[in-house]
């Protein structure tokens, strides 16, 4: 695998989120997506259906020989699975996708490894673009991160290497800015869909609130009752929250540290 | 005030994120900003200069026989001078633009009030489109609530009637899916900056999160550790945690809430 063409063969161990997006992405850039491998059936059969690939879920079939074999397994599966899923392959270039995993769990498994971490929220039913999305590359081999490199910049403008502690932290971090940030619209759902109100209509604030912090730092952006320290509303809120004890604490911890930060420096 | 024309003249009392962004709206469709109050010299001159008003920081100054008052300060403060802020102008039409707040207030102390309620987040330093921000307009008149609907129609398409409880359930909903949310990204920020990252990478990720739920339900957009109960990575993350323990608590209540509500019908 010298340089990047449409020849080069792919091979996806996982069919969950992240995998059904970027085997898409690379299938639509004229990669080939040889096989796809899936504990789960349906799984397996859909996205291979959508890229033009075999599919197995039997580890032992999958094929040996191919170029690069991208690893999108939850990090238990992924541990538990990975001497089976390098066996007989060592030559290949390997690559897993998680944001939590040391690049240093192939070391001593195999001869060419990485990671190829795209930086986003990926759902089955929803296809994303990845012009924008940020892929963050890390290899043992300079010759095999230029390589990943390159494919990425297929794929986006912006790729970039990190080290698997940098990795890391962005993964954290990502898990603040969207995985909880999305569970804040959660409840907003459901305390609105108790009150018989459409969540559409808190659309243009959500909106609002991401767009903000490209041209505001979050903390110059925040506004509401815990910034400005508005007791009578904080207070009104527990009181509306009496029922749910759950969102009534997770609204004053919030709060509390809401209020925290907007005191330290900015 | 019998039909909505640019003779129309409006006093603001208050200057901040809210009133700023509404009188300078109201002002670029041509309605007459005749005043504005505020306690602060520098939000009242700031303001009115933008709007081409006169401006006071004495509520006694505030002149009287305009057609519309529009009421936009900090809960606590609005109550406190409820009554000085209706003096001798008892004929005029009041209308706060609190989320919090009832109608009622007003009630006995003047004769023709009501709401205007838009549901954004507001910033002095960031000018918002209103064309799609919903107003929820409240009236104790008909006439009145036509009236407020007129002049809302003229900023947004998305003109609202609700009651003083439905806008108290619309605005404990924006906290969490406006303030709570933004505060997610400053935890991020945070998170990065003491890795020396860039919080920039996390934008086409926060843009996502955002776009996702117009077309999913947040549940069905959620994604991360939390929701497919990933345990050896929600560890580590409690372990990467461990010298910030107010973030480490927040990070554990709100994977135990995602965890919960994944489990509860979508």
């Amino acid at each position: 695998m010298k340089e990047i063409n449409k020849d080069t063969s792919i091979v996806f161990i996982g069919a969950g989120n992240l995998a059904t997006n970027l085997a898409k992405a690379l299938h639509a850039k004229g990669f080939k997506i040889e096989q796809i491998y899936s504990r789960t059936e349906e799984s397996a059969s859909v996205l291979a259906s959508f890229v033009g690939a075999r599919w197995t879920t039997d580890l032992n079939s999958v094929a040996g020989g191919k170029d690069l074999y991208i690893v999108s397994l939850k990090d238990d599966a992924f541990l538990e699975l990975l001497a089976r899923i390098v066996e007989g392959r060592e030559d290949a270039l390997f690559v897993h996708t998680a944001g939590s995993v040391s690049m240093d769990v192939w070391k001593g498994k195999v001869n060419r490894y990485g990671v190829f971490y795209p930086l986003q929220t990926f759902s089955k039913q929803r296809e994303v673009v990845f012009d924008q999305i940020p892929i963050f590359i890390e290899a043992a081999d300079k010759q095999d991160k230029e390589l990943l490199k390159g494919i990425a910049s297929l794929l986006t403008q912006k790729v970039y290497t990190a080290t698997s502690d940098q990795r890391k932290s962005l993964h954290l971090a990502a898990v603040f800015a969207c995985n909880f940030a999305n569970h804040m619209y959660v409840l907003a759902a459901e305390l609105l869909e108790k009150n018989n109100l459409q969540f559409d209509v808190l659309l243009p604030l959500i909106d609002e609130t991401a767009h903000k912090v490209h041209s505001l730092s979050p903390k110059e952006a925040q506004t509401g009752p815990a910034v400005r320290y508005d007791e009578q509303v904080i207070y009104k809120h527990l009181v509306m929250l009496e029922d749910e004890p759950a969102m009534r604490d997770l609204y004053r911890i919030v709060s509390q540290s809401i209020h925290i930060q907007s005191n330290s420096k900015k």
